[in-house]
């Protein structure tokens, strides 16, 4: 019978293919995220949560409960701003790793009001953070990204200019990526604030309640603001340009065509982005 | 040492807990589906395959390995009409059982021409087959189930009646699924022939592939003949009570609302629907 | 120029089709849900909403902007116990229907303690609500389903026996769909109590925090416990037998073999789960 | 009424934005995809395709239906090699762009034998090819990109030291992401290949048919090969080194780990992957 006592820790085996790894350990964790916003109540949902590290090629393996339990108390603690960097500080310490890096997707809400009526209904935005942290020579790297999928509609400005009446319109999805700059204080609002401002790049916003009046005034905005794909993207990367602390962005448009089954799609970056994240 | 010549077959063991089970088998099963078609070239596609048997209280296990040839036997030979029931009298035979049940759920492609220019591309359809079959008192019960998904647009009455001018429009599915009459002939014409006539119910059927004078034309048609997915289900409903060999049959419309970010639904089923398959 | 005042109800307008709809409504509906628990503190999660109402055969339309409204009340309000009955009555009051329809899909999570050091760590389990109510003749039919699905883990008795040592193990999901007796009080306890209850009818629980310790008790219950699908659906079914108050269930076990890229599947179903829901 | 002969080309109209854009085109385009294989016969499947391409700072859009039309001739003629250059030099001339991208997701399929007993079935393999072209200065850039994902098992080497028997298994993925050296014959021989030797740097293989000596063999491979996902990623990363045509690669394992409802997750890169592609 083996003696319970060893309890061999195989990971810190030696390892002699000499390989070391950028990434090693845990994904697909589901756990409930609590979001702590100034001078608001706290916001409740869940995320998916991804926590990696490198590997020293010296080791075997990576500690995948340390991982957990990092995520454990993230999870305890809740969020208050967009950076990452404090937990994956403990976890370049706890992992004894050399970088360290997170991302959670979540769903976010925002009590979203008709246009005439005001009546009121929550709204879901996917949201996604991710950070990593590197430390070289006594010095840190971090890298901060905020994305978030904004629904929207399009009509289009070539079938309205061809049609005798009307216009084909559907529903679209910006998906917008940032890079942001570590030193600033990102907090929630700042997201909120992005994804309105997002939503007006559109042929209309999309809204969860809308009565009749509403629904006469979305029509007739989406149909008098025809929009391609294209100016919806170009639209969003003029706006963002315009966000001058950002390190970097991404941004994509998606329109699920009414006259296909099939998207029409359109993509532009600029800045840092591709920089490891 | 183990005596490998014994190879104990554990599924054989006797089970005393005295349950018989329903379905027991394989899932996510990708497998080559060749389909041989009247009077025409065989279409190559693939199918995700689940096929199952009853297993009676006594035995303690079903054999996983004779499922996995079957459907191998089945993805070599291909099909030739709608009817799984050949396979599926193999199936009780092989693996000793009561009855059995197959599903596979596949991509089918027709080619479609636009309606002016007539340019054909070929456009795809999420098909499902489904069939059972029990052996009691030396009786044959089977059932055999058939499913199209089909892309349409509608373009909304209540925003065309509001608004000054336009009307919001939206890519919107038909999913269709048929109990067919087991003693009739159904081969995969009749899978096209309801394809083709499920999409003439929308406000306008979508396409692979327009030119500036189709897409005039898609326009005009979605916004001259603008319908409520209560519309596009009750027509549905009407076209599919005239064929009258359907043992009973379920449909369900689902628009993707271009002013929300949530969808229009709606469903409906008649007939022996709900028996066992 | 049109009458803004006279805002048209198209939705209202006859219709002489005179087909009855069984279900139209709102699908994919995101909201954040607030799971008000007996003795604890409120859970907060978002679900994916569905609701639906018959429609009859002299109206158009439905409203399906009162189908949000009530989602929003629900969204506010909270959910104390299993049943949707009072929204339901509601929702058939507002829509004019004789029947309504309600689902919802979320994330729930329970904090869960590792078999040895006791270290805990929250575990998600996806869980489904579902409600029916009709009015026949001044007479109220309720039907009401809750489901689970509880991750396990499954050894196989075959390979087990086959193999000089080991035995091939997977992670395996028990999907248990239940019919509640809607006269009973069910909350949010009942849900956990069959999770837990669930759990034990795998080769081992599947936990979010293992130590070492912990790891090799886990092993060793999941070697010496080895079950075939068929095993754990058979306990699954036996077990639930005894919980006296249900209407029917429906038990899916489902194992992500790990000798195979296909899995093992097996399902059950008894009692009174195949009624209108 | 408007002239149908003008039929205006809302695409060419001005834009003063001034921002060119990096990629428009189509996406989620499903389409039937021929393989042709030297010395043996056709392989049909279906991919979903993305075809894009630059947009000039000085165009309002680009010509969606033109993408249509060079996939439709994709789909028509198939594929007999991995790269999609010939496709991208058509895109970039009749889209008028400075560079064009593809992408095309599909599933393939390899008859497998049996250890053992050395009975075959088909299994899948969830395949990518995509490629970027790009002209700057009358010189053509090109990148080719092929990624496979190969499922495999996993035994736990802690699991297995610290356990009185067995050893927890799971199923498991290779997701590998190859850069081509466009210079060289790429044909589908070389995925084959390359799925055959990552399968192999596994505990074990998984097979699609499995008989109990083939089941046999298999649990004791799995059993005696011990490897975290650390291993079988340094092993992988190792094996990819010797192919030395590549100018880069990025390779995943997931496993989905049966004592947790999680994965453990490693990822590593090298070589240009980065490049735009």
């Amino acid at each position: 019978m083996k003696e319970p006592a060893a309890l061999a820790d195989i990971q810190l085996t030696g390892d002699s293919r000499g390989v070391e790894l950028q990434q090693v350990g845990v994904s697909g964790v589901d756990m409930p995220l609590c979001i702590r916003r100034v001078g608001r109540r706290d916001f409740h949902t869940w995320g998916r949560f991804q926590l990696t590290s490198s590997l020293a090629k010296e080791l075997r393996g990576t500690h995948m409960s340390r991982c957990m339990s990092l995520l454990a108390e993230l999870s305890r603690d809740g969020l208050s701003e967009l950076s990452l960097t404090p937990l994956l500080r403990r976890a370049v310490t706890s992992l004894q790793a050399s970088s360290a890096q997170i991302s959670v997707d979540f769903q976010y809400f925002m009590e979203k009001g008709a246009p005439v009526t005001g009546l009121r209904a929550p709204m879901a935005y996917t949201c996604k953070l991710a950070g990593s942290l590197s430390r070289k020579n006594a010095r840190e790297l971090v890298s901060t990204r905020a994305a978030v999928v904004v629904p929207i509609s399009s009509s289009c400005p070539c079938s309205k200019a061809l049609a005798e009446e009307g216009a084909h319109s559907q529903r679209a999805v910006i998906k917008a990526d940032f890079v942001l700059d570590p030193l600033e204080n990102w907090d929630f609002l700042w997201i909120e604030d992005s994804i309105a401002a997002l939503e007006n790049v559109s042929s209309a916003p999309v809204y969860p309640l809308l009565k009749r009046v509403d629904e006469k005034s979305v029509t007739e905005q989406q149909f008098g603001n025809p929009k391609f794909v294209e100016d919806v993207l170009r639209d969003a990367v003029c706006l963002i340009r315009t966000w001058n602390k950002l390190r970097g962005f991404r941004v994509e448009v998606e329109a699920y065509e009414s006259i296909h089954a099939h998207n029409a799609w359109a993509c532009h970056q600029e800045g840092h982005f591709l920089e490891e994240a």
